[in-house]
């Protein structure tokens, strides 16, 4: 059984997706293996469907390394169907985790807008940053329970994902105000609180999208919290954590034409002390730097997702 | 004499150009004066031609308010033919003041770019910001010098000047690194010093293009000294200063179709606090702020040119 190529096909359009964030590109995740999944025959040996699944995993992983949903989803997929006997319950198995992590992505979000509710103060300036689904859920949550306030947000160059982000909360009817990142500086000393999401959340800090140190640093400097907002299903080890640093995306999406001599750099994530943030808010409520160890340290990774050097915990 | 409609034609281009730093942008600023008197009868009746001046003037500091070489242009074009007899006079030395100031804006920025010298450690990375004639011309005098170092831009939204300085530098044979604004915090810990032109300076603190307040910030948390360029020219009395925070372009220039609901903020300058810089590079050396007094207190304006509500000093 030969699915190489139908693999590639589907984790295509998850790769190239540069504007949607980590929760919302997990959901896409979950898509992605129930295709795969749909027409397996029922007698293929299991072993065979195992080695679909952790190919699968593997190019949905190295799609983007730095987002920990997709990390998790994986790993849980194959830590459930690790010990599977038959190809039927290698795919009842992955289905239920599928179905599990679909389950907690939503009940995450959910949650978690309950709290960030309480963080919004009513008739004020809200910054958001790049694009969350967690954010854009939370703010939406905050409207439709009558708490008037107005977003401002930034384009997010190059993938200019936050004007997804305002085109978003405006159709929703949110008043909206969009200015060009730089510009923050000038913005944010009218923002009585900033959320953003995060691709993940480990000891050394907050791994987000570029321009989130910028953004905490100024809200540090100008006094204004700043909420990173996560399920559990962002954490990861420590090693795993610096996983965004070989993420480099080709220098034409920020200059298409650049002269000769100029070299394009275009990361797309950085690290976040978390020292610099007013809180983690998670499913489990607003947690702080020393809450973070005791989610890290039950995280198990299934062998085939182990980073190469590192140690499986 | 009705000169409205050539003043206009002439002024319009220098008030498109956002891709001109302040001392490029005051050179075409001449050129705009000689155009406009180049055509105009010796026996014209003196107070018509200094009509024309005040005209072509006020619409020259409005194009660019922020801008302090093109109003002291203005201002010492006002000045020096204000007691003028005839129109040949006035022509004269009108003439003589524009002279003057181009030697003044060449004399500066050969000044600068000696002092620049001795900053710019030898082999490293080198941040610049925005476009800026001064810096541009102090980088390639001190790579002309056999000074070995390479020049990192950042894109400089909306109008993406940063580009034209990356190619600028780059077809000069420097090396370059480009990215966009946000990922400024990725890369200044790479870099040893930091350059920005400005478009002002005064007792409150440096007016720039938006984005040297976090740049400035950035900067000064990584420990990286941030010098700002600026010949005498660009300063200016303390109301003055704040001239720049009612200058806002089209939101159209930041996003062309942007949803309803969504308001763009697109300005342009914003002020750094002198203490955030390790010193102003002038042609009277690198100045702190304590020095920055006895240049303004000596600052005189034509009562053309005296802001609505001000004080004239």
């Amino acid at each position: 059984m030969n699915k190489d190529k139908q693999i590639e096909e589907l984790v295509t359009p998850i790769r190239d997706d540069l504007t949607s964030g980590a929760a919302e590109l997990a959901l896409q995740g979950i898509k992605f293996y129930r295709t795969l999944l749909s027409d397996i025959p029922h007698d293929e040996k299991p072993e065979a469907v195992k080695k679909v699944l952790v190919q699968a995993s593997k190019a949905l992983v190295k799609a983007h390394p730095a987002m920990a949903p997709i990390f998790h989803l994986a790993n849980d997929v194959l830590l459930a169907t690790r010990d599977a006997k038959s190809a039927s319950d290698v795919m009842r198995l992955a289905d239920e985790a599928l179905t599990k992590f679909e389950t907690r992505l939503c009940e995450s979000a959910s949650a978690i807008a309950d709290h960030v509710y309480d963080l919004i103060p009513a008739g004020e300036l809200v910054f958001a940053y790049s694009f969350s689904s967690t954010v854009v859920s939370s703010l939406l949550h905050a409207r439709s329970q009558r708490k008037f306030f107005r977003a401002v947000c930034s384009e997010a160059r190059p993938s200019q994902e936050g004007r997804k982000l305002a085109a978003m909360l405006a159709s929703n009817g949110m008043e909206v105000i969009h200015t060009f990142d730089s510009a923050m500086g000038l913005i944010l000393p009218q923002c009585r609180v900033a959320f953003m999401g995060c691709d993940c959340v480990g000891r050394p800090g907050i791994v987000n999208k570029v321009g989130s140190w910028l953004l905490a640093l100024a809200c540090r400097e100008l006094g204004i919290p700043l909420y990173a907002l996560a399920g559990t299903e962002k954490f990861v080890s420590d090693d795993r954590c610096f996983e965004f640093e070989d993420y480099e995306r080709p220098g034409k999406e920020v200059w298409p034409e650049a002269p000769s001599g100029v070299r394009i750099l275009n990361k797309q994530y950085e690290l976040i002390p978390f020292s610099w943030l007013a809180g983690l808010v998670t499913e489990h409520g607003i947690l702080q730097e020393k809450d973070i160890e005791k989610y890290v340290s039950k995280l198990e990774t299934h062998e085939a997702l182990a980073l190469e050097g590192a140690l499986i915990g």
